[in-house]
């Protein structure tokens, strides 16, 4: 029976599954009312399903916005290191990684992260949620200082930079409408072309 | 007895003096703790006074957290017409446009509106609050867009730059610690470098 899932491991899968989808109603249901205001019924409502079933495969609404932020902050972290960084400028870099970054938080895990902050986390798991967070924000300055040093970005504060490009990505996040006029792809270039050349004619 | 004022009008200005230090505190409660979590006990509490005493000032958080937002957006609205525009080139009001708002928004009620959302307010006050912002927003487009016409600055969306600069500088409203190690003189400046001249070396 070598290569045939067990029935064990076939439940599982579909729990994990399963679980995937609760959890991919809970962020689409906090972005959509607020995770204050959302309430687990809301979440039950938005799966179709009872508050029981739901309690099957989450406990918590704190339980549930750890996972939804793991979930962004692994989709960010695996767009951190896609290529071998010494191929690339710390400015390709830069720009590789706020594309893909965006792309997560337009969707709805990265969305959830996007519109809380760590003081909405449980103290418990507010530690995780904020190192994830720092980890980000490192990768990006030690890009940043990259670029300085090969010469494809000019002396800048890499803290300053850093802060400046992820709240003003972040901001696509909250503001972002897939079914608005601008398409992803074009918001993204005017945002590099604002950043990369500035906005003052050239003197 | 001209020039005195009355025993009335003396108790009003009383009034509204004390009034907005319930506003404020109450502001700097929601900034602390979110708007979602904290209560008019903990306003109360912030002012040193019993929640009856609370209540002769503001009757709701909603009907706080109103005031708040409009006390802010008065004071950006004045930020916008401090001098003519036909003194200044675009370029210049968005920077004098900047600097006003980003101190504003580093203060009790600037912070309060930066913090919250459109949908944290109730509905009969969201449409009055969603009007101030877009306002403000028209404000700085048709600076960039006078900007590109005089000719100081260069051609870009004026709707992408406007959304990108108000998440950028409203991020310093939430991260913006007066007793930090930056002033708030040298983080503008270095935002306003990067805004202005890019971060790629000049081809």
């Amino acid at each position: 029976m070598a290569g045939k899932p067990s029935a064990k491991s076939q439940t599982s899968a579909k729990y994990d599954q399963r679980r995937q989808e609760v959890l991919r109603a809970a962020a689409r249901t906090f972005n959509r009312l607020g995770f204050h205001v959302a309430t687990l019924d809301d979440v039950a409502e938005e799966l179709g399903v009872t508050k029981p079933a739901l309690y099957y495969y989450a406990k918590s609404k704190d339980e549930i916005l750890f996972d939804c932020g793991r979930m962004a902050l692994e989709a960010m972290s695996s767009a951190l290191d896609k290529s071998p960084a010494s191929e690339l400028t710390g400015r390709e870099r830069l720009i590789r990684f706020f594309r893909l970054y965006t792309e997560v938080i337009c969707e709805d895990f990265g969305r959830c992260l996007v519109l809380t902050e760590p003081r909405d986390h449980a103290a418990k798991s507010r530690h995780e949620n904020v190192a994830g967070r720092r980890n980000l924000n490192y990768a990006v300055r030690e890009m940043i200082r990259d670029g300085i040093k090969d010469g494809s970005l000019r002396q800048v504060d890499d803290r300053a930079l850093s802060i400046a490009m992820f709240d003003a990505f972040n901001g696509i996040g909250r503001w972002y409408d897939e079914k608005g006029a601008s398409d992803l792809t074009s918001i993204l270039d005017q945002y590099f072309s604002i950043f990369l050349q500035g906005i003052e004619t050239p003197k």
